[in-house]
């Protein structure tokens, strides 16, 4: 099918959708779960195609595990679908209504983006993850997944659209485009009069061609420099704790912490003790010239260490005079996401909350919590590390915009 | 200066407003209300040199209107930021506050957006506007107003500058890039790096370019192909009221009617009078065939007429078969701006506004009341037409974003 008619399609199912019963939803959901586990068959069958031509070309064994399925992960996405569908949607809410001097009454009501675009990378359960989310808060959705998860995604996603005619919805609310050309993949970026919002979903690479390559609005999500400061005053062994948690629990991911910030008046007793912890996790740290002189298996920090995540087992450290250094520090070098000061001075808790720009600002705890489960959100969409519409962790509502409805008795402008 | 050196200036004052008290916002307000009103020599010396600049080549009388400033325009402006000055600030309002079971206090602040960009055109007045509006919500702003303009903006800039030095205020919060070169408009539209959000306020032309070649997220504004939909059971005197105040009360705003559609069981007895008041008006009316057969002083509509955004003393008419017609030949043509039906049948008002995808939906009023002041906001810094972050008319709220605030005692994720 034609971009175009993609487009137009998308635009009709989310018409369609728009004014869609929160249960008829619900039942489009269990069944689209339903048809995931139905197709099982197929869709492992698929994923082995996927998964073969990736070993061909030598894919690593990491992406390689990515893109797999199997039984459990299949469960996983029926699953997730069940659980969207236990939300509470935010779609029909009235945020406010006023009646103005003239007699009108304006109303601000919580309605569906419209059609949403989903560009993302290797792993096939996004798919079905990306539709959920969209399909609840009563959007049409068009998935461009990575070419290497092409016979997956398709077998995904004509499962999900079974289940949606099961329920005898209009399957149209999610299509894939299935043409693994790039050029498709810049004009999506472009079909402004079709696709309200893109949301990419991958690397920074990706993420990168997305905001520089769209004309249609993006939410930017993911990328993530993450610093832990240890303020002068810090209980050393909760800073520990805080960054041993926050470096190597999961490295992988955006919220993990790569770089740490310490108080001077800290180097000497700390930087010992944390390497040897470190050490235990094959952390290698690279740090400034002091901080290597303290511990000589340190290596040496280069400026271009300051601005990097790692996802690795990788830390860059930094000796810093003062809280204002850390913040200068932070506020140069991050990405936006999320930032953390380990104190005990009320007054440095306070201004580390409010100087830092960030999406999440945390006192003594680990930068791994922003994420829609933790922060209660039931569900995540992703991360935006961006200021417009939505920032942080993005739960159902982020994929909400807002229409003000006017009642009126014949008013005209004077 | 270099467009570099602006951009790193701006960002250290957004550092720098975006923990200032109210009431410091409040007294560079002040103080550079009353610049402007001091330096009203200078202003109108260097905008006589842009309105003779204007005259030279021969530029449209409204448009020299739009670009001449005089004592009462200056006024205007100085008593706008007075205002502003007076509207409650949203920053720092705690919008949510949390506790998870971990014991993680997560709150939810409003913040402003740090650097917003603003690109215009002619009206020098825009300049004070939006300064007062940004500055009061903690952002610096850098202004990229048109070349016609330069000279007047060069001035307004100087006496707000001179305000805020008085009131001891980094006069960076506020930048005007002087340099005309269109060159440097595109590259502020990518200068993701110190800039924040992109609001171009202008003609559709403008805000095209600015959409096409920004990497730096955009708050799409303006454009309206606002539609009146008469329908069956309307009250026709109410609803030639409301045509002609939303057509003709003011002819060049983006929330004036531009697509007028009647029922057709209305049409034998609508039409000749709606054509005995617009024919007083001279306005003209580009309708499809049965009305034009109706009335033959219409001109004939094509299909371009539509779509289109006259500003002018120009109307589109359509006849509907039913109220699911007109639905979706708003939902069409329209640019998300504003639409109304005039009705008197509860069912279609409520299916009205919930199927119509526009940011301001009304039943029985003008779409002339899409407008920050008229919803009671106070202020406006344009009215948005996409679905991201603001839609509808933007008081100062739209000019700030959110940050997740977590105060936490050594939480780590398991």
């Amino acid at each position: 099918m034609s971009l175009t008619k993609i487009g137009m399609a998308a635009k009709t199912a989310a018409m369609y959708l728009n004014c869609m019963d929160v249960s008829k939803k619900n039942e489009g959901l269990f069944a689209a779960a339903q048809a995931l586990l139905d197709g099982e068959k197929e869709i492992l069958i698929a994923n082995q195609a996927d998964v073969s031509r990736a070993e061909n070309i030598g894919m690593n064994p990491a992406l390689i595990d990515r893109l797999m399925l199997n039984h459990q992960r299949i469960q996983d996405m029926s699953d997730g679908l069940l659980q969207v569908a236990a939300l509470e949607d935010p779609v029909g809410e009235v945020l406010s209504m006023k009646k103005r001097p003239n007699g009108l009454l304006i109303g601000k009501k919580r309605v569906p983006l419209g059609v949403i675009g989903i560009i993302y990378e290797a792993r096939p359960n996004v798919t079905a993850d990306a539709f959920g989310l969209c399909f609840k808060t009563g959007n049409a959705v068009i998935l461009k997944g990575g070419s290497d998860a092409i016979d997956s995604n398709k077998a995904i996603v004509k499962c999900l659209q079974d289940g949606l005619r099961k329920a005898h919805i209009q399957e149209t609310a999610l299509q894939l485009i299935t043409d693994t050309n790039r050029e498709m993949t810049r004009r999506l970026m472009q079909m402004n009069e079709y696709v309200d919002v893109l949301i990419p979903r991958g690397g920074a690479g990706l993420i990168r061609t997305v905001v520089e390559n769209s004309t249609v609005p993006v939410i930017e999500t993911g990328t993530g420099n993450c610093h832990i400061y240890v303020d002068e005053t810090a209980d050393l062994s909760m800073a520990l704790d805080i960054l041993l948690n926050a470096k190597t629990q999961r490295i992988g991911v955006c919220n993990a912490c790569e770089s740490l910030l310490v108080h001077k008046s800290l180097a000497e007793e700390f930087l010992p003790v944390l390497w040897t912890a470190l050490k235990e996790k094959h952390v290698e740290v690279r740090a400034d010239e002091y901080s290597c002189r303290l511990v000589p298996e340190f290596s040496k920090a280069s400026e271009a260490d300051w601005g990097k995540e790692y996802l690795d087992y990788i830390l860059s450290l930094k000796l810093v005079g003062s809280l204002d250094e850390a913040i200068a520090h932070i506020n140069r070098y991050n990405t936006g996401h999320s930032e953390s000061i380990i104190t005990k001075d009320y007054e440095h808790a306070q201004r580390f909350l409010n100087e830092v720009d960030a999406a999440a600002v945390y006192v003594n705890a680990s930068t791994r919590f922003t994420d829609g489960n933790e922060f209660g959100f039931g569900a995540e969409i992703g991360i935006s590390t961006q200021k417009l519409h939505a920032r942080g962790p993005m739960g159902l509502e982020s994929l909400t915009t807002t229409k003000y409805i006017i009642y009126g008795n014949g008013q005209i402008r004077g």
